[in-house]
């Protein structure tokens, strides 16, 4: 991912900026929310990610000559240019000065709640939209399922696998980053270990037992070469032939002073074949010996291969945790919520819909996070600006309950004031224990109350019910 | 996506070039293969692309100082560092070699047939593996799939939606351009239509129409500012009423000179309200007025939506095309065929499998492709070296049937010979064209037979009866 991503917008953004200019709001401003409306993978919660990369793409935001000269190419439908050379001078010119505000990584968010709210000039925050969905929706989708992957796995160890099946090096790298948020612990990818800093770890592929002429030469060398890291792919021709074989390998690495890293299992029935190794490994003299496990994994598989006795205790995810396989995109969306000239009083609005899911929230929104002991008991979604507070919340399966903030925590924090930033991310591995441990403060997820506050509830039901009498 | 990706691959590509190294294996020679299995989306065909990133990455192969250090940092279970010196500087000085020959993008493939066949020093071509698949496995999986939404929408325009929730930044990049390969019409991606000169488009979102104290004003204002590309997007209160207030203004600026470009569905029975914004739009003088309809759309939404009837011209795809939502990795897999030291002859190998499908086959691999009259009648897998030709081949599916390379063309072409480039990539409408064409030749999919040329069949058999024997 280049460095100035300025230009990774669709181009309705750029239109609808054309036309706000045109139309004299060039000064206009607004607030937007970025949220989700559902868990992914039919979850209990979404770990949410992507902060750091989003902070990188806006504190590189600018039009450069050559994107502008670009954009003076367009033509429309007339044949004409898209945009007028002052609207171009006007982008060129432009300088992000935006407030935003977001959870940091590895908060535990639920649906409707803000994970990033940007307010100020309208251009600005309708124009960074698409980038900052495209960032914050495919992070988030792979932390979570890397958090569900590590929780099924327990006090195993997840090595994410998933680089040859990603979507694009870039989705590559952005899901190594989000899997070591969301809890694994350590990744084959080479790039995005010296990129984060996330540990490295792997064995051997087929191909290396496939240039000797035979799989006991193969383990000799490799041996040979890596006495202290030896894990050996035990599959090629027959696996308990494989795993027998390792044993041995591994007596004459004892007679040297090194020891057997342990087997790696890549296809067949991996809880049957993992026993089998482990009575081998065990009878053999090694019981330290680990079995490390691939092929198709992912929090369902693990959870069900434990249930039947596997002995495996490294798990290589690969494909379904770095794609999200079975729910490739989160649907995050990003919507106006409040507008007014600078300097008068805001005007909420809601985007109305057929689906009561898909109605927005009015105002300048934050979530506060009530707690007991520490603990997190319900969230309220309240606006900071336009409305008295209250001290009741409408959950959206409940009726109206009481809502303080003696004890809590708003889940916005400032990242920007006027364009700069004024926000310190933590260190990746400071950034993972968080997430661990915001999800540990959830004792139940299954029915943990979410809601408005009673007058942003009220005031967003005044505004749908204009509507349907306009 | 930066321009060195050297970086990015398995740790187990270093650890294996290691251990090639350590154990003097340094000027062996393989040929790898990069194939896929199965079509995706359990198609029939799989149209490949990302050739075009695959060479930019193999041009950049390079190990800067950077890389080095960062590889020198890595321990092993013991603390000392997992690579010897030597070895690293082995790596900085590596330059690579090999010869690659591929597909050309669009071609279409069947499965075992080799997409990229790199031959040459092993140790470059297995460390290439990781990135090689990377690329053309998620280009190839997007280029399919927007041949499959191309071929649902028939005449109609399809436009590319998808960088909002595509995988990454450079997920969506890949994803507009193989998009384009597969036959899309444009992007919404602006940095997409810079980078690769694809036609961007787009309309107005919902914000736009919020922005304004009623709908009517936020259509005036659009079309102020865009008189020859209005496009409203109708769907934000009531869609009938959207449409209808559309009229207006397209009556509005029919007496100004301009006309309506359309109207845009983005929610709710987009057969039913089609038809119904057809009629209204026809009724109000508006019959060249554009149909663009957008919400969770692929190739079997839109074939459902034409059979019941309707009327949208121009369909917007996003996250079922960017993020292959049905499927969405190809299982590419890149496998070792033959080996040798240099100066002798090939050894051919085969990765043996419980399942007949996984079976690799061995060789210095290339496809036929047999045509009469131009229009292709089977493809036979066969072996450049090694093995004496025959005039017959296996259908996967089939019996010993005739085999002649008479009329048709090898799917192979030379890319880069002893690590240089000597392949001019056609320009990508080049590109697009070729895959709307080869896509065309194919009359029927359903039986199309694909097969091994016999001596390459029987000596596949031999290879694996010898390992029941060893």
């Amino acid at each position: 991912m280049g460095t100035n991503l300025t230009m990774l917008t669709d181009l309705y953004q750029l239109t609808m900026a054309y036309g706000y200019w045109k139309n004299g709001m060039e000064n206009h401003e607004a607030v937007f929310h970025l949220f989700f409306r559902k868990h992914p993978f039919k979850g209990q919660y979404t770990m949410v990610s992507g902060l750091e990369q989003a902070i990188q793409y806006l504190e590189n935001l600018k039009f450069d000559l050559e994107d502008v000269r670009y954009l003076a190419s367009l033509t429309g439908n007339d044949g004409l240019p898209l945009f007028d050379e002052g609207f171009l001078n006007y982008l060129q010119r432009f300088k992000f000065s935006c407030d935003v505000d977001a959870m940091p990584e590895g908060s535990i968010a639920f649906p409707h709640q803000p994970v990033v709210r940007v307010k100020g000039n309208l251009i600005q925050a309708q124009l960074i939209e698409t980038a900052l969905l495209n960032i914050i929706n495919f992070s988030s989708l792979i932390s979570t399922k890397a958090a569900r992957i590590k929780s099924a796995a327990g006090e195993d160890t997840v090595l994410e696998f998933g680089l040859r099946r990603a979507q694009g090096p870039d989705g590559a790298m952005m899901a190594s980053r989000a899997a070591y948020v969301g809890g694994c612990d350590a990744t084959s990818n080479v790039l995005a270990g010296k990129t984060y800093g996330i540990p490295v770890k792997g064995t051997h592929a087929h191909s290396w037992v496939l240039c000797f002429d035979s799989e006991m030469q193969a383990f000799e060398a490799y041996a040979a070469a890596m006495p202290a890291n030896s894990i050996l792919l035990v599959d090629t021709y027959d696996t308990v032939e494989g795993v027998r074989k390792a044993v041995e390998i591994g007596n004459r690495l004892r007679q040297n002073g090194h020891r057997l890293g342990g087997v790696r299992l890549d296809s067949g029935d991996l809880a049957e074949l993992s026993i089998a190794a482990r009575r081998i490994l065990d009878e053999g003299g090694f019981p330290d010996a680990a079995i490390v496990a691939s092929n198709d994994l992912d929090e369902y598989r693990i959870k069900e291969l434990k249930e039947r006795g596997a002995t495996i205790k490294v798990w290589g995810v690969g494909t379904r945790l770095a794609t999200a396989y079975d729910q490739p995109a989160l649907g995050g969306v990003y919507k106006l919520a409040a507008i007014r000239v600078r300097g008068e009083d805001w005007k909420f609005r809601v985007k109305l819909s057929e689906q009561a899911i898909k109605v927005s929230n009015p105002g300048v929104l934050n979530t506060f996070r009530m707690s007991r002991d520490g603990q997190p008991i319900g969230d309220v979604i309240y606006s900071e600006e336009g409305l008295a507070s209250t001290t009741r919340f409408i959950p959206f399966r409940g009726i109206e309950t009481p809502f303080s903030k003696n004890e809590g925590t708003d889940l916005l924090i400032p990242i920007f004031r006027k364009g700069n930033k004024i926000y310190d991310a933590p260190s990746l591995s400071e950034t993972r224990r968080y997430g661990r441990e915001q999800l540990a403060l959830f004792q139940q997820l299954d029915n943990y109350p979410v809601g408005l506050e009673s007058a942003l509830h009220h005031t967003k039901i005044k505004i749908i019910e204009g509507f349907s009498t306009l």
